[in-house]
């Protein structure tokens, strides 16, 4: 089998089980509908890659890419208390270079300085994460335990032949693109539970989720849900952004319920620490909360290292400023103190940290623009030097990195932005929130940023960052996290196709195949969103046997004009190529034409056929 | 004032009050807040412009571009039985070229032939229309009455300062563009309900939206409602689709209650005058139908005169076929009869009959693609060169053309569709379906679509067909109506800043500037959709002082980045350029440290104040 280079979302059990009850059409071609939970099988039994399985009326088997995690299969009994299967453990403890150790002890300014606070919403679960007890891991001997180390030794781990078989490539290209710091392979050793993903210009352009509570709303339970339903829809990644109390619960809950690498900006944290009093933060109180996130098992961190002091006054002038949340807190340290960040003073310190556990940087754009008015400004792209500068430096230190990007751009200055990128950062991934390509629209950022995705990931962006009707207005709830996650899948496959990315199309064609004859069942089933396309099509045609009924609502049973287009088919398709348009051709037509008056000129047949 | 180049929904009555309702900001500004719908005078008192006119709190007003017509003017009585006040009457009479005439006599077929049977909803509406009686008008001598003649002929007609008025421009910029077929004004002198606007790269982006009963669902009454609510979300033109029964009923109505340009199909209904046997099809009927339509007031028709007999074969081995309802109706008439098609034989008759009401040519693509496997194929780009033929003729009998364009076209592939029209058909405006950049999300056709339409209008693209979220699946409902239009107008605005449009950023300085300011209610009223943002700003925040604290749900009270980009303007935005990154800039900056100490190094201040 194929893993045709592709998304959906990945059904639950009760969904899944409706789907494959027979049906209509199921009837009509005698074979079982629907999809199920697949595994291609590596080089070693425990090298099993997830695909969605679509089983076409055709008889014809679609694998779609699955991120969605052993939540999905029906054989796997998934306890949100226990956490998942450490899939990865003996992949890390066979190279036999990591070793476990009690760790940093734990305190109560980890949840917050009031993380006793009644708010804040432990609801329905403990605090305290109950699974299997634990100790962290880290590099035995200090010597970097990354996969760009790896790759560069040229061994082929198997979270790369793993990603291998996910992108269908050979795994000497996942070690050679690691390799050259042009993509990364995020997989912290102490969160085994991950299925291996990769991030960088030659494979699928990737989309990441935010989740994350803050002092105002919402709560852990929420936070572990939105997490699980981003990766059904298919985020390949999940950020968490938590500012409020319980920080580290909720960290840890994810964590070990997460089927994809996590991110998050422990800045956000560290300022918890000190009650959010920005200029009371110290390199000390940073460095512990990395360490604190890196023994959870966070696999990717997003630094603010480039927002030096001397690049705040360029921000004076703007329109908005600085919108970045981390920018903005080094901003007012440097203030504070009149001194250089100390992320970028304490830079090479930081990476032999992030080295030591495979924790891959994301090196953060905290001058990023917040409205078209700011893009592409001299502050925006003096920060972009010294990521270039400190992308180099941690490559050094054997640490993967990918550079953050903005942002609100308009259309006609979003090329610059990659260009720049992969020329000042020798072509490390770039991962971008949207762009936004206009302010004007609140409610319906997901849309104004996804035109700007679709078109910076055509150019060479390997990660999108996704954006929720909510951005700029309050928290994603649920379904926000659905429409952000569906529609930066879209943005990303349509850059995949204009990528030419081997394989790409193969779902467009196979869903327009279904389309263009009628197999309704197929057409959902092969939808980025079959719920949606099914509840859509139901609510004009809500008939069973329209599902097969050979004309759709746009056009009535009266006339199809795909039924046209299926006669002309059946009457020039016939295996020769079709004809030129010249003089022979045409005379070639009379011919046809009174065949076709001997069907007594009918060009599409009743309904009751 | 300024019309700023912009678009916002005009809102209903009762909305407006709530919105001009005083609350907490209002008390603050002590001005009234909110918007109203104002007017821009032009040379003489019976032209004036509509605009949406929003009132700042800081007392500054933002004039945006209005399509909502006279529903969103409180001191104007509307009726939908009575119709819209004929605005363009006086005008179209003063020039005397024009007469009106018995017209052609009403038949039972022109609703289809089964318009007695009790489905295709009549509920609520009788099927007649009963506004005001009037006879049609056309041409007093057979010359043509079109914009474009009088532009030729160097006149600046009342529409033309209208449009001008409305785009910021000087009229004779419009003269000129009309006069070169580079832009069209649609506007029959038959509908003279509707508000002179212009389709045209050089102008703002445009946006339609199309409205239809089908034999399968809605009612007249659903339409009518249909138009007036895209058109209140921004949409420039309508088109009636409409297939089913009383389609000639639904249409008057339609044209009645309009104050936007409505185009039509007139193949659909000659199709209903044969019950759907399209080879029944003949030069007579369509002429018939074309005619009635003209004189109901249709401003532009699209006419699939370029699927010549020999261009059909070029479809046989295509994944979809041919996807255009009325490409595949010339398609099985060409087959059934083995004859060039009727449109591409009459076309300069057609021209005749187009020139004496003033309807624009929209020249179908019946073979757009209709998959991302056939974009830019030979059946597409043959066909595009024979609508480049018809073009040049149409001008030549001074009928105003623009050219319909794709369909399903991967990102890679847009550009050269706009730049092959541009050159072929002699920089007519080009009117493009989305295009869909992917094919396999049904149920999110208007994002997959949204992102080609704002692709292809930054490279110069005139007019965007919208695409609902039920495209594939169903017919759109009120919902979908307004996603599909906001989502366009989000392209359209895109596009327009791209383009560097005139003025084309105020709009989105001034929501900026608003959000950085924290001037929540401003934010809502500058927003393409208010009750949107607002609803979603009040799912979080529900209390009144929430919209004008100064954090927002994203970061909480504790900590906010716009507070401290405040500070950092308030410290080095004084009116002095922005320091440049030099040891001088820093070496400055100490002194700033120190007040900044001195401050309590607090960079933003309590809620309280």
């Amino acid at each position: 089998m194929t893993t045709a280079d592709a998304r959906t979302p990945a059904s639950g059990r009760n969904e899944r089980n409706a789907r494959n009850a027979p049906d209509a059409s199921d009837r009509e071609a005698g074979k079982s509908i629907g999809w199920h939970k697949g595994y291609v099988r590596g080089s070693r039994p425990d090298i099993l890659v997830p695909v969605r399985q679509v089983h076409l009326t055709t008889g014809r088997d679609v694998a779609l890419y699955d991120t969605s995690g052993p939540y999905t299969d029906p054989s796997v009994e998934t306890d949100v208390r226990r956490g998942l299967a450490p899939l990865r453990e003996n992949w890390i403890t066979a190279r036999g270079d990591t070793e476990e150790y009690p760790g940093r002890p734990g305190r109560p300014e980890d949840d917050g300085l009031k993380h006793t606070a009644p708010r804040g919403g432990l609801r329905n679960l403990d605090a305290v994460f109950p699974g299997r007890p634990r100790q962290p891991r880290r590099s035995r001997d200090g010597r970097p335990v990354t996969q760009l180390a790896y790759a560069r030794r040229g061994e082929i781990t198997p979270e790369m032949e793993y990603v291998a078989i996910r992108e269908n490539v050979l795994p000497e290209v996942v070690r050679e693109e690691i390799a050259a710091g042009r993509a990364v392979l995020p997989a912290n050793v102490n969160h085994p539970e991950t299925e291996p993903m990769i991030i960088g210009k030659r494979f699928l352009v990737k989309v990441n989720a935010n989740i994350g509570n803050s002092a105002v709303t919402s709560s852990i339970e929420e936070e572990v849900d939105k997490m699980t339903w981003a990766t059904r829809w298919g985020a390949d990644t999940v950020m968490d952004l938590s500012t409020g109390r319980n920080i580290h619960t909720t960290r840890e809950w994810v964590l070990r319920n997460s089927p994809v690498p996590i991110g998050t900006v422990p800045l956000y944290q560290a300022l918890e620490k000190v009650d959010g009093r920005a200029e009371e933060l110290t390199w000390e109180i940073y460095k512990d909360t990395v360490i604190e996130q890196a023994e959870q098992g966070v696999d990717y961190m997003t630094v603010h290292a480039g927002v030096r002091l001397p690049y705040v006054p360029l921000t004076a002038r703007r329109k908005t400023g600085i919108v970045s949340r981390g920018g903005s807190i080094m901003a007012a340290w440097c203030l504070a103190h009149h001194k250089e960040s100390f992320l970028y003073e304490h830079f090479e310190e930081l990476c032999e940290i992030l080295a030591a556990y495979d924790v891959t940087y994301s090196l953060g754009d905290g001058l990023r623009p917040g409205s078209i008015a700011d893009a592409n400004d001299e502050a925006q792209f003096a920060e972009l030097r010294t990521l270039g500068e400190l992308n180099s430096v941690a490559k050094g230190f054997g640490v993967q990195t990918m550079i953050e990007g903005p942002g609100h751009v308009p259309m006609h200055k979003i090329k610059e932005n990659i260009d720049l990128q992969q020329e000042i950062c020798e072509e490390a991934p770039f991962y971008t929130l949207g762009p936004l390509t206009t302010d004007v629209a609140p409610g319906y950022d997901h849309i104004t940023s996804g035109i700007g995705a679709a078109m910076i990931a055509w150019w060479g962006t390997a990660m999108l960052c996704y954006v929720t009707p909510k951005e700029h207005l309050g928290l994603p709830n649920r379904d926000d996290v659905k429409t952000g996650v569906i529609t930066y899948r879209i943005a990303a496959h349509a850059a995949d196709l204009a990528k030419g990315h081997p394989g790409a199309q193969e779902w467009d064609d196979a869903l327009s195949d279904a389309r263009f004859e009628f197999r309704w069942e197929d057409q959902f089933n092969l939808a980025l969103d079959p719920d949606t396309a099914r509840e859509f099509h139901d609510e004009t045609l809500p008939a069973e046997p329209a599902k097969t009924a050979h004309f759709c609502s746009m056009c009535g049973p009266k006339f199809c004009s795909m039924k046209i287009s299926r006669s002309i088919n059946e009457k020039y398709g016939d295996g020769a190529a079709p004809p030129e348009y010249d003089e022979v051709a045409v005379a070639g037509m009379k011919a046809k034409s009174e065949e076709f008056a001997v069907r007594g000129n009918r060009v599409y047949l009743p309904l009751a056929d």
